[in-house]
């Protein structure tokens, strides 16, 4: 790890009454470098953080405050815990004041503006912005982070198939047939998000088990547009999203067809050098069974191989918690990254087990 | 038990979108005399209920209609599972043509109209047709239930409670002291209904327990009512209720301090006379410890009695589903009682567990 | 459905203590033809099943006797609702004495006996019996099970998977790839039985999500074993199981590739076809997205089927309560079956939601 | 707060397979002044704990070690997180080695020997150590615990009740009748422990309620001398402990009738004066209702008041973490103190919501 930093980084928030603004405020303030500095809501003006979420009570002494009010412009950085829509009509303005964005929506995720504007029905609203962003999986892509005026923050479903199967699509490697991956994925309730929905009552959720978005989910494009620059082609994948009843928590079950030539590969070894130094991703024991509890409420990814006799198939298991690797820690990740931090400051949380 | 019965009695419901509505579907479409003729929705017309509520499957075929064209008045028996205030709006009429009402909403629980005024914040429509409502609770007073035409069915609380308390108060008993009572409640959450509420969300009341409405709760002068009615004066009652992450089950722990002169009661021995007969109300053995899935999905309550060493206190322990014997258990043997069917008919499902 | 019946099924159960005992017990003490005989627990001689089960109390009346006390040979039927190995040590004493067997274990589902004494590590006691037997999934060979001696009945997964991929494989159709056949499977944790394990305990399994024996299921071998007698010939399976915080309830997402020559298959109507008339198999509407609850505490398996736009891929996604259609259900469908009494008596329990 | 030290300080652990354990270890390893040393198990030796608890991976490389190999006598503390009678039997060897004590295990919290031994089934090893042990509670007796060689850390339930109660007692105020206290408490299930018992199973446990050990809890007669101590003299309390559905999480909801002449107290303002400037504990505003997740995981304690219209009664509503200020977290507490390290140090956690 590099030398503890005694910068400071002037944080904004821009909307933070979801679960992503939560856990962003869970675990910025408890960041040495960072300095909360504005949240805004329209609705909540004047409303004390802590009021709306307790476990903040005598941490977080911030008010949320109109987005006039709130001197965003004064900040080195603003996180955008919004609905998709809200951050690209945003960037312009804080790019100008020199303010870095870093967007938890799907605003900057996806380079196609076809394949976004089909998936969230409205057109892109700064295409040229968009072109310069950066999706941002620093174990991807940390050089271009590090450089990024905005980072679009990877969808939680997307984070854990990229580092899943990275290893075997990037460089052209031919280990897998690209044409017929699946993943079947499991999410905690709290990656639906923090609304109002007859759907996602304890009475509805609790105690159940379902698919969702079989016929098309946002996540499915996101996804293949990562694979398919890691691949440097085309990808044929089967995304299909579970709800688990559980708060938080992200499971991806993968299947890959091993192709005939690379029968023969060390995948375990391949993993294992692909993440070496990642203090995020966490490859296990060939053979292991990876829990979400392993990885709650921290930033840590654990990924383990399996591969079932007489079946040249190839089973990558991916936990991590959706609210912090999957989307409030990356994008804390992202901003150490972007701001020169020790990469891993204010992200040292152990997992809460049990 | 009576014998098995041909009758048929012409059942309507309004409002079944919710709990109460789906439990009524799921006891009357397996109950041997009802025959299940008009649900009405205005939101929701032309929908088959099984859409809505796919456990009803191939079990119910009916589809939600709007209530002008629902032959409601062609029933023997209207269901209101509707919020509070519209049992009430059409009472007359479905009086006027010789169909009976059972309303699972408080219109005509409260005999005091002021109080109902008080906590309901709306006058209420019919005070006479509220004079000859009967409050529902068969072990209580199923002489009156059996004649009525009116019949609120009680709350889920109130139930526990006053069945838990009933030996104790009833007939001028002098056993405890009824100034000082408290009923520490516990609920899960079904008992707040299907209501798109964020306080009801699974990420927010999974994993987590709390008190509610400590400062005030509509069922306080509901239970209160009752219990000066059995023990003919002013009753002091203090009452916690408390949201429990499941989904059913109603938890009832009742604090009662023995008066000097009735410390050599044999409180056990009295509690299984008062129920003695009764198909629905346990006496457990002396010391037992009921758990709340000992009665999920079933229209049992069971009750425990436990008296501490060295203090002068009785603990009364009751168990319910909120949803059967708290609500739609309790509608159905209200409906058997008016009908004079044997009580127990449609209701003899054993609780399940796990 | 067939009349009612007056016939009596003189019922024992070997073994009662677990999950499968009690819902055995749920069912048989609401079922209008069974008389419930004798329950044998070695170690609890003597004790109420209701003292064991509180849902019970006042409703079964039996206590445990020990083996040798119970009268089993008396009985017209024999469920063993044991662990493995019991059934079939017993089984030549109750056949030579007329009663049949329903073993909820897995000594009488796989016909291979190499393959039953490498998963479950003893030989097999009696060959010629097991040759005899019947894997009971009625859907699947309803005339040999009416005609069986003793039923083998399936493992929860293996049920879903069965049902969920018969209509493809049945009759030697080529519809799709049986080489590349994927299983993601998920199971609510009762699924593991009544045992005092660490793994199970609710402060390690709640709030959490795991796949566990990726590297070998016994459930394996007799899926397989169950497709190649469908398809007439090797199939290739790859199976995950998956553990749900919840505690009843099994979901299965099937992977299958369409062969080329099947593209133009209409399998909606090909699955409706075949389950056409089936009580206890719910062909969804297409698209339709089943949820674990929508069978909670029934003997309803549903299924629905996707194929995403652009794969030649067909997602079949199956729901049953592991405990009632995966084990206790269909033991007594099973047992209306060999007696002849209409399929679905005793069984007409709607699914408890929520 | 102190100023940050970087005094070293080094632990020992007796015993972390359980849920202290793993909870000492998440909490130790993030602290920036504890040397972790020494685990040990017997029946563990060898493994790593990263491997029995996963969340640990790449956080802590200690492996178990038998306690004759661990070095526990060069620690400057050792926390035992083991059954009760175990810290008794080792205090001391590790006394005379100049080593420190905190048990999280009940051997140096009741001064009452013949008390301990009823409730424990053990005579007491070492009394004289008992006699200057000192129960560790630091907002109550901060600088007894400072110069402490040995500290019982409290049990969950009694940290709640005595810091729920303590401003109404302390120094003979006569505020409420002392004899007449009730505290209906509910514990998340991981309060019992990592036991392989029935009781505590995932589909025994969730989706219920209950209460236990009404007869008689060993937390009893602990909260009792505690709150004797306090009060000067003999304090009648009614405890009734119950079994939430959720992992970790305390609440009690005490009761406490009002004394005449204290009618006019503003105990609002006597629990703000009384908990002023203490880091952990949380005197919320007047009315408010707390939850256990806004401690979830955080060492915080949050306390509310309640008094209901028209009855002299105080309710006080108290949440806490079970594991954490129950026992981890307080213990961790303790070690600060008593090392005369800042007290919050590595206990900054803020609280995981949702």
């Amino acid at each position: 790890m590099a030398q503890a930093s005694n910068a400071r980084v002037k944080v904004g928030i821009v909307g933070g009454t979801g679960y992503t603004g939560v856990e962003l405020l869970r675990l910025l303030s408890q960041h040495p470098n960072a300095e909360l500095t504005a949240i805004t809501s329209r609705k909540e003006d004047g409303m004390p953080v802590a009021d709306m979420f307790p476990n903040l009570r005598g941490r977080v002494k911030l008010a949320f405050s109109t987005p006039d009010k709130a001197p965003l412009t004064d900040c080195d950085v603003v996180f955008f815990a919004t609905p998709h829509g809200v951050a690209m009509s945003q960037a312009q303005a804080l790019l100008e004041a020199g303010t870095r964005i870093i967007d938890l929506a799907a605003d900057f995720r996806l380079q196609d503006t076809a394949v976004f504007e089909k998936w969230y029905k409205m057109p892109h609203a700064c295409p040229s912005i968009l072109e310069e962003s950066v999706y941002g999986i620093p174990e991807l892509n940390r050089d271009r982070v590090a450089k990024a005026r905005v980072v679009g923050n990877p969808g939680c479903y997307p984070t854990t198939v990229a580092l899943g199967l990275a290893p075997l699509l990037e460089k052209g490697a031919r280990l897998v047939d690209t044409q017929t991956l699946i993943a079947d994925c499991k999410s905690g309730v709290s990656g639906a998000g923090r609304k109002a929905e007859v759907g996602l009552l304890f009475s509805e959720a609790s105690d159940n088990f379902k698919a969702y978005g079989v016929a098309g989910h946002r996540h499915h494009p996101e996804i293949t547009e990562q694979l398919e620059r890691m691949a440097g082609g085309k990808v044929g994948l089967t995304f299909v999203p579970h709800l688990v009843p559980m708060i938080r928590g992200m499971y991806s079950t993968i299947y890959a067809r091993i192709l005939p030539e690379a029968r023969g590969t060390d995948f375990q070894a391949l993993y294992e050098k692909r993440y070496e130094g990642e203090a995020f991703v966490d490859v296990m024991p060939a053979g292991s069974l990876p829990e979400t509890r392993s990885v709650r409420a921290s930033n840590d990814l654990r990924i383990a191989l399996h591969r079932p006799e007489g079946a040249d198939l190839l089973i990558v298991l991916v936990v991590q918690d959706n609210l912090v690797k999957g989307a409030a820690g990356q994008a804390v990740q992202n901003m150490n990254v972007m701001f020169g931090l020790p990469e891993g400051t204010g992200l040292g949380h152990v997992a809460v087990l049990p």
